[in-house]
């Protein structure tokens, strides 16, 4: 290796050590550089149901979705987006709304140029641009698109539907290696080549660096933590993260949360969706809900008060902690809306509701306002702490509405107003 | 630094970078060394409500706890312990018991030597031993009885509870300093301290090295992250690891997982425990549910087939697809039992049901078996994938049952059947 080698590899080393990403602008949300993690999903709503579509942006929106995407598949989708726009306007929601295309998206874009106008961001799925002969003149077309209307594009892989040719040339060429790979190893590979080859392609017809977004989605928590930790060295485009097909009920929102956590504490993610499948009929805020769960939980920013309690044992024999617990969560999930637009700050607010004296004093101590209550044949008296200090000791019947009292007299004691 | 110093410093780093974890015996259970994480969770009940405990305890087995602690906080718990760890011998549930002791554990075992003998593991609280002038006194008599029963003990450290004279201690050395630590940093460095202080103390009693577990909770995800990375670097004892007083709810559940499923993935734990606060009378076996999901995600262990799906969109506008995936997840969790008695491995199957064309055939054929459904527009048909070829597309009004009928049939072609 020569010095200007050993320079140049040194230089690269450290260009991956101080590698920032890109900041991209979606309509008027940032993505990247030093922006806080940006929240999005999906409707699932029939985009040319205008009526259903905007209401499910707006619920959505109203439930913390900073980012929402919808589906462009047909010419009648495309046409409606000007107008999902425009009433999205006419009510004053400025939410930035990302067109997802598959297959015909150049085609689409280009017959419904207000399509292209309205979009904030468009989606463009490697895989399923169009068969080798057409991949590159479908893919320009997209791409050159975005660049006439200045818009950002999210370059969205997905194990589902892995460009074919490519995974066709890699493997081909892996069998004539003299150790060829796995075929998971492969898989993984031209999943993060399709990413970064697209990257460049788009690069090339004219996007700026500035203008793209990199997701590779897969459903497995491990290869997906995997995948990203290599795309996020090899490329300074923001990531947008998210486990694929997660699936349905809880095991969708524990490995939802693992793969999506894990990536976020260790500084990869820019934008996450969290993917389940809804109840029939079921509402997406779930996701969005979920997503601010995960974001809260690492510290990275906080949506609502914590309300942290302890699961209860043999030592606290008596309902009333679990019920308290559980109306103390409510009066906060009822209360926050209100809250958020009157006090300042209220979101960092420190609950905890503590089941007996063993670990109660402790960890109510560690909370901003804190309850232990009497366990199993302990007296039946609650000590209250704010801030660290004993502050009064509640008694009776009415320990459940004197606690509420006393957060609520907390928040306006503590929380400087809103000035409208 | 003296040349020997180096050594000492070299071979200390190299202790740590070749750490195992001493394998402890809990009953028939192995926790550390090289076995698999082990699942453990709590009753609720009163313990001398000796049916409801072992009916408990037996439910909680059943759905996959393999250590269950129950509270002893006073003579009656103590006395009920031989009595219940009689009965599940005799119903032959050979499932360890571990006796969860705070302020009073050394009175009660000293009392009750049934007790201390039916028990397969003792947790003491170093932050609930007694005051300064009786610590020492109670944690040795603790640990002396642990050495003449030969049972393992978890020091079980929790910020609700910390040792309030080590941190006193800790708070006026801080105060000295040039430069103090914050309070945060001092409590962690606390929490981290008390655990390691009584692995020592409790060795120097005459408890063996592979006689002790350590767990060191605290309900804050980053903290507890922080705390287990050094804890696991300080001590060769297995780790039991989870997130106290997690709290009501989704909030709970994503923020257990992620804590849990980052450090095990980072290969930090031997047993885990997934504190939930149950609904009111609600059961404790959703604990062990998240549990089993968390080992699963992240590959460690399969405990039941995998149904992934995908959230669906604008493209699956019927609702078919999503009440086909809550009925295929049904079907498993309802099979899943009689499944495990009659096929081996059957816990490695993986289903895939999609909604659409765009990543339906991709993400099926990653699974054993997939379908694809028709999305909106589509023509009305949906593929069934078996090992990753094209097996045959199903049409109609039964779809569902025939994609079932389907599932059985592989199961019975490729499982092998159980020798009773």
């Amino acid at each position: 290796m020569t010095t200007n080698h050993l320079q140049k590899s040194a230089l690269q080393d450290l260009r991956f050590l101080i590698m920032n990403k890109h900041t991209v602008s979606v309509g008027n949300i940032k993505i990247g550089g030093s922006n806080p993690v940006v929240i999005q999903t999906m409707t699932n709503s029939l985009t040319p149901d205008i009526k259903e579509t905007v209401n499910q942006i707006i619920e959505l929106y109203n439930e913390g979705a900073e980012i929402v995407r919808v589906t462009v598949n047909d010419i009648e989708s495309a046409k409606s987006i000007p107008i999902i726009k425009n009433q999205l306007i006419q009510k004053q929601y400025n939410v930035p709304i990302v067109g997802d295309f598959h297959f015909n998206g150049h085609k689409l874009l280009d017959s419904v140029p207000d399509c292209a106008v309205a979009l904030d961001k468009y989606r463009i799925n490697p895989g399923n641009v169009g068969n080798l002969k057409n991949y590159d003149r479908n893919f320009t077309k997209f791409i050159e698109i975005a660049c006439k209307y200045n818009k950002p594009v999210r370059i969205g892989v997905n194990w589902g539907s892995l460009d074919q040719n490519l995974l066709k040339d890699m493997m081909d060429s892996n069998l004539k290696l003299e150790n060829p790979l796995p075929n998971s190893e492969l898989i993984k590979n031209a999943l993060i080549r399709s990413c970064i080859q697209s990257e460049k392609q788009a690069i090339d017809i004219g996007l700026s660096k500035n203008k793209i977004i990199l997701s590779c989605k897969v459903s497995n928590v491990n290869l997906l933590i995997d995948i990203y930790k290599k795309l996020d060295k090899l490329s300074n485009c923001p990531l947008h993260i998210g486990l694929t097909e997660a699936g349905v009920g809880e095991f969708a929102l524990v490995s939802s949360s693992i793969a999506i956590g894990y990536l976020l504490k260790q500084k990869i993610g820019n934008t996450i969706r969290v993917s389940l499948t809804p109840e029939k009929k079921g509402s997406r805020k779930q996701e969005v809900k979920i997503a601010k769960h995960i974001i809260q939980s690492i510290g990275l920013k906080n949506y609502t008060p914590s309300v942290n309690s302890c699961p209860g044992c043999g030592r606290t024999s008596n309902t009333y902690f679990q019920e308290l617990a559980k109306e103390v969560q409510l009066f906060v999930d009822q209360s926050i809306t209100s809250w958020k637009k009157e006090y300042i700050g209220i979101e960092n607010l420190k609950i905890a509701v503590m089941g007996c004296v063993v670990n109660g004093p402790g960890e109510s101590k560690h909370a901003d306002i804190g309850i232990s209550l009497p366990g199993n044949g302990e007296a039946p008296v609650a000590p209250v702490f704010i801030d660290g200090q004993h502050f009064k000791t509640l008694k009776g019947e009415t320990i459940s509405l004197d606690f509420i009292e006393i957060i609520n007299s907390y928040i306006k004691k503590n929380y400087k107003q809103t000035t409208f």
